[in-house]
């Protein structure tokens, strides 16, 4: 089959089966030591690359079409994936245009006519999530419209089609607006861990140090931290202690409303 | 015109003017004094209430869909207006039977067929936003499809069709953990006002007391407040003093991303 072919395959099975004018669109955050990534993916004979991103199915649910969909391009489930944002500006998708992306794919005029795409009439509001994995536990996979997989540094990630810049941005914005009355971590240390590990996954999804002993305090403050006994195989006094995640309450915070105030 | 006709060419109006398969809907919060409300509509015909909601025009953007609507069913404009999730079910319209609803608007069962419309085949993913407005200056409109627009309190919402009272179960979440990081208020408080009112303002919100120190410490610490001069005309030295808001730094603050942690 070529790609032609594959391709017209590909969105006459997206108008029997999908929503029509609705999109979803993942943002994949990797941490690992002190790195944060985003997957992105490549658009198929060119150069371009875009976020990972599914369609609804007509009997499906929408949260569960982004979880198939983080499953198709990681092979991981059942991971924190939380909705931010619904992208519907008119012009999203022609950004960059449209055609011309398809076009550049090789030999789809013809299948452009014909599904009548141009940049005044093809639109799609997105529904943006967010997850954040472990990069070095994942293994992402191309879809068939896409050549590679590649993890970007989050303050290196180069110009994406569409709007896919702004929706790294929001999704950046809004997990680190949930660090503030949130836990975040549980899937990415270690089941035991010392105060600065945790710290330092702060601090590189803020993109920011922060006070060790405000850090500490605010940690504390949750009631989520079960504090371990020192390993007696390290003879130094000095040896950090180790915490693990209370998971019954870990579990309360992230569904409760947990406001500061009053 | 009677009302199949009304039904039918709103509906056909639907397919020629507006996006498929997107919707949204939109809890308007309103405030005055120590009330929180919340605006339904009822459905003609019938005893059910629901939230308002509208559509997507083909070409206009997802926001200024909410802003028009919002404009249309209360006359106001430039309203704090905020997305705060998208809600996609599979069964969301049939929580309550759709096409129940529908024939209960009396003699349209052949619309029914004519549209295909049935419980497994009518979907809308649909976009909540919510508002807060000072419900005393607001003229509710309802629209060809509803009977009467009113105010309800929050805490006595009955049951609505569809999935609208999880709707506005969540946008209540989202309004209150918004009050943790946001300042909320300008447009629902007199130009000059006591810390007292700014506390019932919040307190309301939340519905739960707050405590006072606390509050005062953390209003103040938002630095949005300018303390105006006690008015000369009241002689007692226990008047309250007046506060208004600084419109720059509390729209700085609005778009800041505030975290407390650190």
């Amino acid at each position: 089959m070529d790609f032609h072919q594959e391709l017209q395959k590909l969105i006459e099975n997206y108008r029997a089966h999908y929503l029509p004018s609705v999109s979803l669109d993942l943002v994949i955050f990797g941490f690992s030591q002190n790195q944060l990534k985003v997957l992105l993916v490549q658009l198929k004979k060119s150069n371009d690359w875009l976020l990972p991103g599914g369609r609804v199915g007509k009997a499906e649910n929408l949260d569960d079409a982004a979880h198939r969909t983080l499953r198709e391009r990681t092979g991981l489930d059942q991971l924190f994936l939380q909705q931010f944002h619904t992208f519907g500006q008119v012009n999203r998708l022609t950004y960059f245009s449209w055609p011309e992306t398809l076009k550049r794919l090789g030999g789809v005029e013809e299948l452009i006519a014909e599904l009548g795409i141009d940049d005044t009439n093809y639109r799609d509001v997105s529904v943006g999530y967010y997850a954040l994995v472990d990069f070095t536990k994942v293994h992402p996979t191309p879809d068939s419209l896409t050549d590679e997989c590649r993890w970007w540094d989050v303050a290196q990630v180069p110009p994406l089609l569409f709007d896919h810049n702004d929706m790294i941005g929001l999704a950046l914005k809004t997990l680190r607006r949930q660090l503030s009355y949130q836990p975040v971590g549980y899937t990415l240390l270690p089941e035991q861990f010392t105060m600065t590990e945790l710290q330092t996954l702060y601090e590189t999804i803020l993109g920011r140090s922060l006070d060790r002993r405000n850090f500490y305090k605010q940690m504390m403050s949750y009631n989520i931290l079960e504090r371990m006994e020192k390993r007696p195989t390290i003879p130094s006094s000095k040896a950090p202690y180790l915490y693990r995640f209370h998971k019954e309450r870990y579990e309360q915070l992230l569904n409760a409303e947990n406001l500061s105030i009053g």
